[in-house]
């Protein structure tokens, strides 16, 4: 796609003249130094992962002039982010803090007001400020990805302690998880697994949350609810602070490992396999977060175009799909089950022959000998990722379109054939309606499972963004009519998504609204993040 | 002791006349029927653990008059509850609820503001409304007990599912919840398995918390989350609302299970053996939340009072309590790790054996043989409390003084040999200055321990009471000097306990009196509960 190369005038925020607005940025570049300070007065590019832009979102599904940030300031320390909290209090300019960024799917590095301050945290706050080799914790500044956390841990030789990743491995540890992102090791629920926060409030103090509020203490890592009311919660999917330190767990070696992969010929198959899954996962059997994949998404994971398979408009037809399905290693069939078993030999024998006799009674399952699979192989993928080993192999879909990006459809159910029956139904009819290829995969928690639909576009094409944005549109609905709600979503349905969650008449949102004007009076900070508006918002028009 | 047997007058909260008060009542009787509002004009009686009172603590550490409460209503249901708050929100009468007031050691029924009108939800809300055995999950009122809830899934017949109960099965699985109680089964962290609120407010709104905010879902006791912010932490330890539902998770049949007893000569084998329970715990071949105890509370645990051993004051000579403990089936000791392994017979066998390898490490240590033990010794009781099965045998210590009362300190700390030895000193050297006994015992969670001393004193014995709330104060006092803060705490201590988390000058103090005022800004909810004040109690000498 050609970038227009002239300098851009930078968006404004709303509410606030250019001339003041450049006043107040010199200001701040007086504070934190000129070079800590960017105008985002140049062209807008997406680069790609690793090297990601800051100022938008690089898999926009609106214009990305749409969703842009007027500046980006870059913090060294908790102070800093202080001052600058103090600073946008007093033009009322909107902040919209990221780690790292890299939120693809759920809106990017993209700020949800245009024309806000991005603070950039983990350009320059990216120090691994503790790893504990007795207690199995570490504490970590937002610019900590899974990568850095993962190598610093090999450095040190301690080779007793894992991380969990989740797909990529080039997020931030700390905005994924307070975003609430899951990981495929038995330490996956990331927010389960954190212990003690710090934050930075709207109106400029710091606090630390759980035993970190205790000054000398040597539990802030290790007990994550210190006494009286336990507040992490709400510094997670909100607008209430700017996180600036997180504690995590870590997971013990389990002393050996062994991923599986059993495929399962017929879209039928997804429900009596749920019902198998279930007593096994809440037992423990089934160790991991595992996902439950689609072939179609198995096939677009191999990184080649879609154009290679099918030519015309359309969703790519089954027979298509299965005809390529064949000729890989793995051979067709419609669903994947990767899975991944802990401990030493004799104990991961007890449990895979429990799974082995439970998934083999589906006809047509397969257990798949995976000594016969090429090192490049996607299982691989899944084999390291379940092993603490951050991995990008799960880009390879993003190839499936030419400029691919893609967007989620996350709606949480019970592990229930029922439920998996009539999310696949649902999922399936809207992409069929709007001509999408269907990439469903379940990931299976513990209780729950995310379903979570990749709708793979092509940014540069306006009908397709267009087409994945009304499926999504309608999926959130849909799924909200049978009872089904989303653990996360994008940027541009933030406002939609939380109104489904519309008990007692919005009860829930009322009660968040209060909290944030009670913590945020100017509301500057990420206004409509989530589908909170603050006072000074609300009512004008800003949902969309 | 001698009951007053005449009337009293009622106690009224301040800042009301009493005829006011009186009308404001007879006002609320009209809402609620005259026989669901008492007054408390009747004597006071402390009555025993199955028929305590909801008026005053029954273990009281002040003079029962001091945190009584004026009146009791009772709520059938959660409409009732919105009713009685706003109600109070109009006369500005402080209200306090209770689930099931037996929350002993930290409180029990008592308000924290004298006069207030305690809510005795678990009177009439007591029913379990769902118990899901697909699920493995329950939703419960406030006024279900673990042996209720217990009971409930036998007469079922869902052998496939446990609960998981604290030492004493009595108390309620909403109340026990949300104070974060801790039992001692793999799901012993009662608030992390929780899932799903619904919550009156402090201004009489209901909300549902996590998915339960979407109108038709299925999944608000199987996932805890929901979208936007993730508030339920913050109804716990707090005096933010009234919780009137609560989901809980259960645990799997783990298909097989064996309690083990271990016991350690020395008082100086703790720290080594912590330093050995630590990587066990935390890599879950430790898998419970398993109790060290010292052995002075094993013998009080027999139920005998301490006068049949030792009958001047001061604390009981080690050397008696070494001769008595030599006596008993299980021999004399120092310390014993009470501990349960789960699973299938040969799966037990592996951990077991790592077990047992580790703890014979420490000289002296023995392997008791469980077999041998007569039916009422107290290793069953711990055996099935660890099973899940709820039981009261615990109480038997509290016999150990005449007019048996107790207090509870509660410090957290990692698993670690010298965090053990320095709040082991600390707690020792307390009580012997104070003349009072030490019953020290670990309760080892994943990655930290909680210890819980428990002080027994004659609660009529005005010196002795003293004696346990000045030693208790120097206590928190001095292990907040050295980093180590309780995970919760009884009502007198609460303000202290508060004050110690005092990091960045009171910061977390300020946030929750700034949520506080938010949500009750009439300050009518629990005042002074965990330190929290609202504005109009706020520096008026309501501490203490
Ligand atoms: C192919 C592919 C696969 C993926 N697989 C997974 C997966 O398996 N699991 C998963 O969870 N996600 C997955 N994602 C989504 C996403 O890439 C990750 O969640 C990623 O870790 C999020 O980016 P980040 O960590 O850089 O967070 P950021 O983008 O830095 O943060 C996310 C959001 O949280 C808020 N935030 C961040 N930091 C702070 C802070 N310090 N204070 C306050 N608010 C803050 C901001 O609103 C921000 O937009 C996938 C994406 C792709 C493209
Ligand atoms: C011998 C002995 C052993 C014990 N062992 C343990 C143990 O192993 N683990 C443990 O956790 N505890 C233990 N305890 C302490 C206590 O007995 C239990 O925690 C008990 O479950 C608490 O009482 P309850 O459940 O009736 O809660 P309640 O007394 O009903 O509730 C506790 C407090 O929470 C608040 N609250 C209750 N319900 C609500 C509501 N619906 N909305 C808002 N606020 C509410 C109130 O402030 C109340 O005072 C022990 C006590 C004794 C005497």
């Amino acid at each position: 796609k050609p970038i227009n190369e002239r300098q851009r005038l930078p968006v404004v925020p709303q509410g606030i003249e250019r001339d003041d607005f450049l006043k107040a940025l010199a200001e701040l570049k007086g504070q934190l130094g000129a070079e800590h300070v960017e105008v985002n007065d140049k062209p807008l590019r997406d680069g790609w992962y690793m090297e990601h832009p800051n100022t938008h979102d690089m898999m926009t599904i609106l214009d990305e002039e749409e969703l842009v940030a007027s500046a980006v300031v870059y913090p060294s320390n908790t102070e800093e982010v202080q001052e600058i909290v103090r600073w946008a209090n007093k033009y009322r300019i909107p902040i919209f803090p990221i780690s790292m960024g890299r939120n693809l799917g759920y809106g990017g590095a993209a700020p949800r007001v245009r024309g806000s301050v991005t603070i950039d945290l983990g350009k320059r706050m990216n120090k691994i400020l503790d790893i504990n080799p007795e207690d199995y914790t570490c504490l970590v500044e937002p610019g900590v990805s899974f990568y850095a956390l993962y190598e610093a841990i090999q450095e040190k030789g301690y080779d007793h302690m894992w991380i969990d990743s989740p797909d990529l491995g080039g997020g931030s540890v700390l905005g994924n998880t307070i975003d609430r992102g899951v990981g495929y090791t038995p330490y996956g629920d990331h927010w389960a697994c954190h212990s003690g926060l710090e934050v930075v409030l709207p109106t400029g103090e710091a606090i630390r949350t759980g035993m970190g509020a205790l000054p000398g203490n040597n539990t802030w890592q290790s007990f994550p609810y210190g006494f009286g009311p336990y507040s992490d919660g709400i510094f997670s999917q909100s607008n209430y602070g700017i996180v600036t330190k997180m504690g995590m767990t870590l997971m013990p070696n389990p002393g050996g490992y062994e991923s599986f992969l059993y495929t399962f010929q017929k879209e039928e198959d997804l429900a009596p396999l749920m019902e198998i899954i279930r007593p096994l996962r809440i037992s423990n059997i089934l160790e991991n977060v595992a996902q439950v994949r689609h072939v179609t998404q198995a096939i677009a994971a191999r990184g080649l175009p879609r154009a290679t398979f099918f030519s015309s408009s359309g969703p790519i037809p089954n027979n298509i799909i299965h005809a390529a399905a064949a000729k890989t290693p793995v051979g067709d069939h419609t669903w994947a089950y990767y899975g991944m078993s802990y401990g030493p030999a004799h104990i991961r024998a007890h449990k895979l022959a429990l799974v082995d006799s439970e998934f083999l009674k589906i006809p047509g399952a397969k257990k798949i000998d995976t000594s016969t699979l090429p090192p490049d192989e996607y299982f691989w993928a899944r084999d390291r990722v379940a092993a603490g080993v951050p991995d990008i192999h799960e880009l390879r879909w993003v190839n499936w379109t030419p400029n691919g990006a893609h967007i989620a459809f996350s709606p949480v159910s019970p592990i229930r054939g029922t439920d998996a029956t009539a999310l696949f139904a649902l999922g399936k009819a809207a992409h069929d309606k709007y001509g999408i290829d269907f990439f469903p995969a379940f990931c299976v928690g513990l209780r729950e499972m995310h379903l979570i639909v990749e709708i793979v576009f092509d940014r540069d094409d306006v009908k397709a963004r267009k087409a994945a944005l009304d499926c999504l549109r309608d999926l959130v609905d849909e799924a909200a009519e049978l009872g089904y709600g989303e653990y996360r979503t994008h940027l541009v349905l933030m406002d939609q998504v939380a109104k489904t969650y519309s008990w007692n008449d919005g009860a829930i949102m009322k009660f968040n609204e209060k909290l944030k004007d009670a913590l945020d009076p100017n509301g500057i900070l990420a206004p409509g993040r989530c589908g909170i508006w603050p006072k000074r918002y609300r009512g004008r028009g800003w949902e969309m």
